[in-house]
C-alpha cells in the first residue's frame, strides 16, 4: 500500500520536477551553486580577517603568513568555481564556457585583493561597537559575540561580489547572516565606516539604502521601502532611505522611502515611524500620551 | 572537593528527575521522540520537493525517480517510527503498541501522499515571492536563500500532522523554522496559496489565525492573540485574526484577536496596532504627527 | 598574478593583525577562549537538566547517575579550561598562572554546586510556560521547542559566570542563544522565578535590568538604556528597568530607563513606548486611533 | 542509454534479492545486527579496561566511576539491542519476541559480570608481553600499540559471547581484529594466561584450539585443521590442536590436527611444519641443511 | 628559529615537488584520482550487491529498487568522474577533453551492467565458504565478516576495470582490500566461480595468474613470480602459475613461475614451496623428517 | 539486577585502576598521550612529502609553500606536545616542566628539519619500487597504493623520532603502519637507500636490523631474532641480522640472530630459513625435494 503511495508520489513530483523552469533537468553541465559550499567561504574568510577567533589556528607562536595563504588560496579555488556555475547557471549557456570562466578568474582575484580593505573596514567597526556599547566589556566580545558585527562582515563580503554582478552567491551569504542574527543587510546596500548594530535582531536594510559613517544602528530597525505593489518593476529603482553621517537609530523605529533622507548628526528615538526626510542635527521622538493606564 | 560537589550534584539532580513528571524514568519502552531526526526529516524533505538545491543530488544527468524514492522510502520509516514514539509516550500505555503502530502507519502513508500538493503549493510561494519582491533577481534566489519560503515549506509539511493530531513533531518542526528564521508559525493555522514573508523576522502566526490567498506579510508583524490571561483554559478556541485574500500587511504591524477580521484586498501600514476588524479594500495607515523634533 | 594577489593580502593582513591589540601574537601562553567548546558546555548541560530530551541518553532503564556524572565530571574540566584561558588573556599576565588556576577551580567548582537549583528553576519556568500559554499542548512541547525556555536556561547558566566576573565566556554564552532564538538577554540582569518568554524574536533584556516572578514577555520587547550616547562612560550604572512580579508585557513593547519601575501585577500592552515608571496594578495600552483608513 | 542500463541492473539485482536466502526481504521485525554497533562496543569496552588510553577520559583528577559506569550502561543497552536482532534473525521466528528479549538481558548480564576478569586476565597478558619482548620500552607501549595484546582483548571479548552461543556478533568481532592486526583467533578458542603474541601478523588459530597458560606464539604461526575436506560436517568436532603450558612458538610455523598435543615448556623453532604431538619439555626445530648455495 | 627551520623545510620541498614528475604541477586541468572517493565507491557497490548488510538501508519493508538505483547514480557518477580524471593525468594532455570523457562515459557504462554478474559470482563464493568451512555457522557469517571474501569482491570489482585498460583505480581498489585483510590479489589475475580464501593473511595472487572453478586457498599461499630481476621488462609477461579447477592449496605454500600449472583436483599440502607443474589428482606434501627434536 | 551487576563491576575495575601502575591516577598533571593526534601527525605529514596525494589540496594552480608552511607549523605544534606529553608520563616527575618544553621543543625542531632529507629519501624508495616490480604501472601506483611505500614512510618518520629518545610515539607509529600493512618495520632498525618491499604482509623488521642500500624484501619476511627467552635482559643488545647493499629476500624467508650478515649482492630464495652469515653475491635456495605427490 505505501509502496504505491510513494511510487505515485514518486511519478508526479518527477513530473513536476520535468515540467517547472526551477529545476535542472537536461544540459549536464548546468549545476546550481553549493549553499554548503558558500557558506564554508564565509566560515574560512572569518577566520583570514579574525584570524584566532574562530579555528583552532595559533597565530602567536609561529608565523601567521603560511595560514593566511593556505587560507585564501582555498577561499580562492571554492569561490571561483561557484562563481562560475552561478554564471553559468544564470545565462543558460549564453555565455562560452571559457568565458565564464576567465570572468570568474578575474571577479574572484578582485574579491581577494579587497580583503586587506574589509579587515580595516571590521576593525573600525569593532571599535564603533566598543565605544558605542556600555555593556561591552571588550573588543574582543564584540568580535567573539556581536550578531551585528558578523552581519556587517557578511555584508562587506557580499557586497563585493555584488558589485560584480555574482548572482545567487551575495544573497545565500547575507540570508546566512539574517539566519543567524536576524539582521537582513541586503548586500547591494552602501554602508560607511564606523558602523555600529546593537542586538539587531529585527533589523532590515534595503538593497538602495545609503548609510554614512558613524551610524548607529538599534534592534527592529527597518530602512525600507514604502510600497513594494509594483513588484519587478521597481527592480533597480532607489526604494531605500538615506543615513547621514553619525545618525543614531533607536529601537523598532521604520524609515521608508527612496527620497527620505535623515540629515546627519540626527537621532532617531524608538518605535519611530518615518516616510519623509528629518533635516540635519535632528532629534525625533514619538510623543508620550499615547498610553491609556485603564 | 570537586568530587563531593559533584556527587551532591548527581544525587540531587538524579531525586528531581525521579520526581517530576517531565522526566521518564519507569517504563523502558517509552521514550522521548528525537529532535535531531525530526530535523532530519525537514532537511530530508526539502531535498524531495527542491531537488538539486540543499543536497549534492544531480537530477539533470540521470534519473531523480531513484534519488525521490529512496528518500522518501527513508523519510517513510524514519517519521513513522517518531510518531510511534510520540503517540507511546502521549498516551502512557493507554493504547496498545499494535495500535499505535498502525495509526503511525496511517498517518504517514497520508502524510507522504501529500507531497505532490505541497510541493505545488510552495512552487506558487516561489511565484508570490519573485513577484512581490523587487530585490529578488531570481526564483532560485528565492527557493536558497528567503527565510520566509524556508518557514512556509516547514509550516506546511508540520501542518499536514498537525490536522492528524500527532503530538510534540508539529512543534518541533515549526520551532526549527522558527529558531532559523525568526518567522514563528504555528502549524494549527490555515494558510491559502501564494503566500508570501518578505524579510520575516519576528512574525508570529498563532495557532488560530486563518490566512487567505496571495497575502503578503513583512517582518515583525503579529498575528496574536488580545490576553492569554486565562492559559490553558483558552485551548482550542479561536484566538487569532482572520486575513482575507489579497491583502498587504507591512512591517512590524500587530494584530490581535480571534474576532478580528482583516477584509480583502486591504492595506495594513506598517507599525500598525489594529484589535479590531478592518473592511475589505481599506487602506490602513497610522498618523504621520506622532513625532517630535525637539 | 593571483599569486602575486594573494602575496600581497598575506602580507597586508599579517600587518594588521602585527599592529591590532585584538589580535594575539606575543605570548605563545595566551589564547582566546573556544566559542567552540563553551557551545559545547551549554549542550552538554542542556543533557544534565534536562536528561532524555537532547540526546541519546536513556534515563529510563538504568540509572541517571552515571549518565549525569560523566557529564558533569566532563564540563568541569572543560570549563574550568576555558576560564583559565579566559583569565589568562584577559588579565595579560598580572596574575600567575598558578592563581589563575586557583580562582578557575573555584569558580568552576562553586558553578557546578548552582546547577541543581538552575534546573528547579528551570522547572518552575517551564510551568509557567505550560499555564502561560494556551497553545501548548505540554510541558515536554516546552522543553523541546520553546526558544524562550532556552534563552532562559543559557541565561540561567551564563548569569552564574557573570556575578563571578569571568570575562568573555558569560557574552559568547548569551549570543549563542540570541543567534538560536532571536532573545537578547544580557547575562548580568536578574530574574526572578516562573519567567515565561512567548515567541521571543527580537527581545532585548539589558544588563541591568531586574525581573521579578510570575513575569510575562511577549516578542520583541525591549527593556533598554534610554540613550547610550555616553558609551563605555555609563559602564556599570543602573541604565535598564525593574519589572515587579506579576507583570506582563505584550508584543512590541519598549521600556526604557535605569529609573523606570513597572509595579507589580500590571499589564503592558502591546506596541508601547514607555520612559516612564508605571504604577502596581495598572494596565496600560496605546489609545486605538492612530490608524487612519484612507 | 546510461537510464537503461541502470534500469536493468536494479531489475535483475531486486529479482536475485528476492530470490536468495541471504537476503532479508519478509518480516518487517527481522533485520541483521549492525556491524558498526558491535565494532563501536569493542572501541568502547577497551575505554572501559583501558581507560585513559583510547579516549580521551581523563580518569587522574576526578572520579573514573561515573565513566565507567556511563560507558557499561550505554554498552548493556547497545550489546542487548544487537544480541537480540542476531538471535530474531537467526531463528526466523521459532522463539518468541519476548523470550529472545529474555535471553538477550540474560546474556548481556552476564557478559557484564565478566568484564572484572577479562580486565584482570589482559593486565597478565600485558605482563607477558613486557617480559618476553625485549623491544619493549614499557608495559604501556604495549596497552596502545600491541596489536598481538588487540587481539587477545577481543578474542576474550568475544568468547565470552560464543560459549553464550550467541550467533553472528563474535565472529564480526573477531574479525575486526584480524582486519586490524592480521591475527585470526576464533572465538571458540580456549586460552589461557599470561598469553603473548608477537608481531602476529598471520597467526590463525582455530575453533577448537586449546591454549595454556604463558604461551609464546610469534607472527605467521597457523593452529590449525588437518585437512577441511568435509566441510560442515566437521563442525563441532575437534579439530585443531592443544598447547601446553609454558610453549613458545616461533614465526611461521605450522601445528595441524585435533589430535596433535604440544607438551608444556616446548619450544617450536620458527618455519616448523607439525602434524603429530610432540612431548613435553621438547626444542623442535628444522635441519639447516635445506639451502643450497649456488 | 624554528620559524627560519620551516621556511627552509618549506623552500626545499616545493623546490622537490616543482622538479620531481611525480608532483603535478602545470597543467591546472590535471588532477590525481581521489582515493576516499574510490573507497567510497567500494563501500557503495558493496551494499549493492550485499543490500542490509553494511549500511542502514531496510531492504524488507518497502522496495529496494530505489535504493539500488539511488546508489547505482551514484556511484556510476562518482566513477565516471574519477576515471576521467585518471585518463587525463595519465596520459598528459594527449587525448582531448571530450574524448577521455566519452571514454569514461562508456566504460562506466559497461562496468555498472556487469554487476548483476558479479553480484552472482559472489553468492556462488559465498557457497563455497560456507561449503568449506566447518567453523562458519551460516552464510551471513560469511558475508559480514569473511575477509576472503571481501577480497574476492573487491578483486571482482577492480578486474572489471583492469579488463578496460582503467589507469591507477584498479590497484588504489586492490591495494585497500589488501589493508583491510592482507590479502593481496592483483586486479589482472584471472579467477574463476565458487572460490573460496579461508582466514586469508598473506596470501599474494600476482597479475598473470589464472585460477579455475572451486579453487581453495589458505593464509599464507603466494602465487608469484620466480624472478624480478628484470623488473619493468618483465611487464606484460605471463610470471604467475595457472591453478586448476576443484584446487586446494593450503596455509603458507608458494607456487612461483608463469609456466607452472597446478593440474585439476590436486591438493598442495602447507608450507610446499613449488617451482614447477603438477599434475592433475596429485597430493603434495612435505616430508615430515625435517624436525630435530633436541 | 543489571543496576547492582553494573555497580560491582564500576566498583572493582575502579579496585584495579587505583592499585595497577599502568592506570594514570594521581598527578592531574600527567597524562598518556593521544594515539588519535599521532595518527593525525602521521597523515598530515604524508601529504607534505607527497602533496596532491591524501588530500584535498591541489599544488597545480597556485603556491605549494602556503599549504606546506601551513601543514609544518600545525604539525610541529601537535608533535611538540604529545613528545612533552610522552617524557612527563614517562619519567614521572623527574624532570621539570620547562626542562621538558625545552627537551621538545629541540627534538621537535630538529626533527621538522630532517624532512626535506625523508622527502628525498622515499622519492628513492618510489624509484625502486618501480624498477623493481614488472605490474608496477606507474610510480603514481607506488605512491598511492603500495603498503610498502607506506610502511617505509612511516619507518623513517618514527626512526627520526626513536634516535632522539622519544618514548611511546615511535612504537605508536610504526604499529599504525603495521596495523594498516601487516608490515612490522621497528622503528630502531637502520635502513639505507632505494629500499624496496612487494606486496609486504608479514614482514617483521626487529629493532636492532641493520639493512644496507638497493635491497628488495617480499612478503613475510623475518629479520629477528634467535630467541626472546631472556626477555628484557636483552635489551639493547644486536639481536637481528645485518643485510648488505644490493640484497634481494624473497617471500617467507626468515633470518635471524644479531651475528647473521648477508653479504651484498646476494639473493635469498623464497622460504629460506637462516641463522647464519651467507657471504656476498650468494644465491640460496631450498632443496626442490621435499614435496612427496601421493
Amino acid at each position: 500500500m505505501i509502496r504505491e503511495t510513494i511510487q505515485n508520489v514518486v511519478a508526479n513530483i518527477t513530473e513536476t520536477c520535468m515540467n517547472e523552469d526551477v529545476y535542472v533537468t537536461d544540459e549536464e553541465s548546468i549545476h546550481l551553486p553549493s549553499r554548503g559550499v558558500i557558506i564554508g567561504i564565509i566560515k574560512d574568510l572569518r577566520r583570514v580577517v579574525f584570524p584566532g577567533y574562530f579555528g583552532d589556528e595559533n597565530i602567536s607562536s609561529t608565523m601567521p603568513g603560511y595560514f593566511l595563504g593556505n587560507m585564501l588560496t582555498h577561499v580562492y579555488e571554492e569561490l571561483k568555481a561557484q562563481i562560475e556555475i552561478a554564471f553559468l547557471y544564470d545565462d543558460k549557456g549564453k555565455s562560452s564556457s571559457a568565458e565564464v570562466t576567465e570572468k570568474a578568474r578575474e571577479i574572484c582575484e578582485r574579491f581577494i585583493s579587497r580583503l586587506p580593505y574589509i579587515q580595516k573596514m571590521l576593525l573600525m567597526d569593532v571599535q564603533a561597537g566598543f565605544d558605542g556599547d556600555p555593556a561591552a566589556k571588550s573588543k574582543e566580545d564584540i568580535i567573539f559575540s556581536y550578531p551585528g558585527l558578523f552581519a556587517i562582515y557578511v555584508y562587506r563580503i557580499a557586497h563585493e561580489l555584488y558589485v560584480q554582478n555574482v548572482p545567487f552567491i551575495p544573497r545565500i551569504m547575507t540570508e546566512y547572516a539574517h539566519g543567524k542574527t536576524g539582521i537582513d543587510i541586503n548586500s547591494g546596500a552602501t554602508i560607511g565606516r564606523y558602523f555600529f548594530i546593537d542586538h539587531g535582531t529585527g533589523i532590515v536594510i534595503g538593497e538602495t539604502t545609503e548609510i554614512g559613517d558613524y551610524v548607529k544602528l538599534y534592534q527592529g530597525v527597518t530602512l525600507g521601502a514604502l510600497s513594494t505593489r509594483k513588484g519587478q518593476q521597481l527592480a533597480g529603482t532607489k526604494r531605500h532611505p538615506t543615513i547621514g553621517d553619525h545618525v543614531t537609530i533607536y529601537a523598532n523605529s521604520t524609515i521608508l522611502g527612496g527620497e527620505t533622507v535623515i540629515g546627519c548628526d540626527s537621532i532617531i528615538g524608538g518605535n519611530s515611524f518615518i516616510t519623509e526626510s528629518v533635516p540635519a542635527h535632528t532629534r525625533v521622538s514619538i510623543k508620550s500620551p499615547e498610553l491609556t493606564l485603564s
